[in-house]
């Protein structure tokens, strides 16, 4: 208790979401602290979720999704050190060495409270030609991909790797700018995290769009001209490709941390109790590069959203401010994810049907069609809800969306009732929002949740 | 027990969203049991909410708005009796009388169960020159002032009394087809189920659309010329008008059932246990006139929303089934509205301040700005976001959204909260959907948690 004295030093590992949010609230708790944080590119606290519109022009400059330049956060106390790589971290000596990446010299600095958000590197294998392809996981690498785009006239069309959210807003992107774009993923569905039926709907967006969705094709090398990617080789296909974007996903950045003791868990991320402490005394840990626990499934993930970075970087700092008696308790996760792809909004939360049998739960799904608005209206646009529920307790286990009409932010319904266990048979008789612009009397998750109260046989059924 | 005999009556008073909602379960339930309703006017099954949009043009057929027809519902077994008025009620006896409104002739049926959903009737009060005045409760009243600005083409304005939901999406719709509308309404604000600073926005959507708005005026009599209105007068002004459309709200029908021995609320309303079950043995009543309890203050109160009819008449229909020992309980409103007007959105769920006040809960509140997605994409839109939470235990009490951006329908993750008691200081932590076109990483009611767990002094603050 008695938290650390006035003076004492807290260093941040990575000025992103996560480093960064917990700085800011270190400063507001503890004014009397001493915050300094690393960080390897040359960019802080930017909006990750952005580069996608960034690189499609619709956000004219890179620095519109930044929230907080260096010069931002040093006003406001915190001593950046941008292009600054943390290399090693001594955990006994709570002491960390980092490397000035412009000057080339390394030197030494010392911590009381380490907040370790180093984030998460993009995988990229090592096929052959793989340095001929973009990755788009920083915001300097969205600004090379867009200015070789905006520089380069001959480019006639572009691969996009991975059919995860950042590659389908990628090639949407590309779209958008008049590039012919080719989508390629080794899955048979695009966006896994959506069930297969569900994943369809998004693939038939896509392509009415405009995007060459290419699926069940692994890349087995990039090939170049002129030193410049002439074309993407998968083991079907060879693609003609001016320029190659790979978005095959990221994995937790944990080897310094690991090094120095942290534990990893079965996710490949840190492990990390409620107060976002690492296995490691003296380091707390947050964002892309822990786990956390699945609220439904109550099984380790590793989820990498902003949004859960930005709340456990403040529950870090909480407790660190309270020296390891922090009042907030960051609960776990749900797996809520939204995104608009080509004018379709794709929202998901709880679990998949396959995340269900991995976690070893028995559900009853349903999959329905409906309107956004009430169908006497015009545009009411299109919606497909697939609803997932636990057999014996009701208990709602996940919801997905895909539809036109805004329909994203519906999600969090079932994120709410998903985080709160609420079963089907009672979410049935909720006092949900009516009018004609919104839909029909009864709510699509209403109507999802009495789909499901039938199928599993409990009562009532209304 | 062991339900009503089969071949037992059930007669369902009112063919609308609660009485056909329950006539259809009930055949469902029960194939064996003989439903018949009496509904005074010809339509059935209609939308109500969508009559100002058929009044405006936007639907062009009434009969768009029927989901299902008096035909229809013959041919699923439901015995439907057209302008047939109910005009006494005998509970003793279980007999209705009922009045052939074509023919003129009366005649008296008998009935094992009752399901009463006489709906609510139009205030209009008898001020000087009120039969000059349209009312919009029932879509044979919406034909009737269609019909009348389709066919008149000597209308320049139009006055509609009233600033309550119906009376606001009327003036739009008068708006959109082009005819200049004077909203005027004795409140010194426009839709009352709104704190007054939320309710200026709205003011203000109108007025930028056109509609010109009069508010702190009482009507006090509608001048005709030649048997056509020609001036509202007010205590403070006269506005010429060729039409008038009073919108003054409406209250339960209750008159029968209450000559029967029915208990009416302090609400006005039929008394209902959870089951629908009127104070009298063998009558049940939902829809517009029943009270309910309204979860988040403990009282009772009358909500005429079809969403309500419709799970309520569900309710009753499988209590019905089984005799009175339905698994199904309505577990009361929380207050959850929405609404378009004027390219605005609006939604409120919960208790406003001045309902708080009455409730005796003592409230902290939250109002700011913010952007409906992130604010670095085009067109980000506006909200203006309040909220209300309790003092000492931090549990969200009510919330209201105007703005543009679609999001009004954000309003169920609060009415969610509202309806299950979620405090303010949890909330904050929920997982809940983000991406740029949706907001920023923390959701506007997350924010506004944050801000009342704040305020309230409750922890953590994040």
């Amino acid at each position: 208790m008695g938290g650390l004295p006035a003076g004492a030093r807290v260093a941040v590992v990575g000025a992103d979401a996560a480093g960064m949010s917990a700085a800011a609230s270190l400063r507001r708790l503890r004014p009397d602290l001493d915050v300094v944080a690393f960080e390897q590119g040359p960019d802080t606290s930017y909006s990750m979720c952005g580069i996608p519109a960034y690189v499609g022009g619709l956000v004219a400059d890179a620095e519109d999704l930044v929230v907080r330049t260096p010069a931002e956060l040093r006003a406001s106390g915190i001593a950046v050190h941008t292009r600054t790589e943390v290399v090693a971290l001594d955990s006994a000596a709570r002491r960390v060495t980092v490397r000035d990446l412009d000057a080339g010299r390394e030197r030494d600095e010392a911590y009381d409270a380490l907040v370790y958000t180093a984030g998460a590197h993009p995988v990229t294998g090592d096929l052959p030609g793989v340095e001929h392809g973009h990755v788009v996981h920083t915001l300097e690498e969205g600004r090379r991909l867009r200015q070789v785009l905006d520089a380069r006239d001959d480019i006639e069309r572009v691969a996009v790797v991975g059919a995860g959210y950042i590659g389908l807003e990628l090639a949407e992107a590309l779209v958008r700018r008049g590039l012919p774009a080719v989508l390629i993923d080794r899955n048979p569905q695009v966006m896994p995290s959506l069930d297969p039926a569900m994943a369809a709907h998004v693939e038939r967006a896509l392509v009415d769009f405009g995007v060459e969705v290419r699926l069940g094709e692994s890349l087995t090398g990039i090939s170049a001209a002129g030193g410049r990617c002439a074309a993407v080789t998968t083991d079907r296909a060879t693609h003609p490709a001016d320029a190659v974007v790979l978005a095959l996903g990221a994995r937790p950045r944990v080897a310094l941390a690991q090094a120095a003791g942290c534990a990893v868990g079965s996710s490949g991320a840190l492990v990390v109790d409620e107060r976002m402490r690492t296995t490691v005394e003296g380091i707390w840990a947050a964002g892309d590069c822990v786990e956390s626990r699945h609220i439904v499934s109550g099984g380790p993930v590793n989820v990498q959203l902003g949004t859960h970075a930005s709340k456990q970087g403040k529950v870090a700092a909480l407790d660190i401010a309270a020296d390891g008696d922090g009042p907030a308790r960051f609960p776990g996760v749900v797996g809520t994810a939204v995104t608009t792809v080509c004018d379709t909004e794709v929202a998901r939360t709880g679990l998949s049907t396959a995340e269900a049998e991995q976690a070893g739960i028995a559900v009853a799904e349903t999959t329905f069609g409906a309107t956004a608005r009430a169908d006497y209206l015009p545009a009411p646009g299109e919606v497909v809800v697939r609803m997932l529920a636990e057999v014996g307790s009701g208990r709602l286990v996940g919801a997905q969306l895909v539809g036109t009409g805004n329909v994203g932010k519906r999600i969090d319904v079932a994120a709410t009732w998903c985080q709160l266990g609420v079963r089907v048979q009672d979410a049935q008789l909720f006092d949900l929002a009516y009018a004609p612009p919104f839909g029909g009397v009864w709510d699509l998750l209403q109507v999802g949740a009495r789909k499901l109260t039938r199928t599993l046989g409990l009562s009532p059924v209304l």
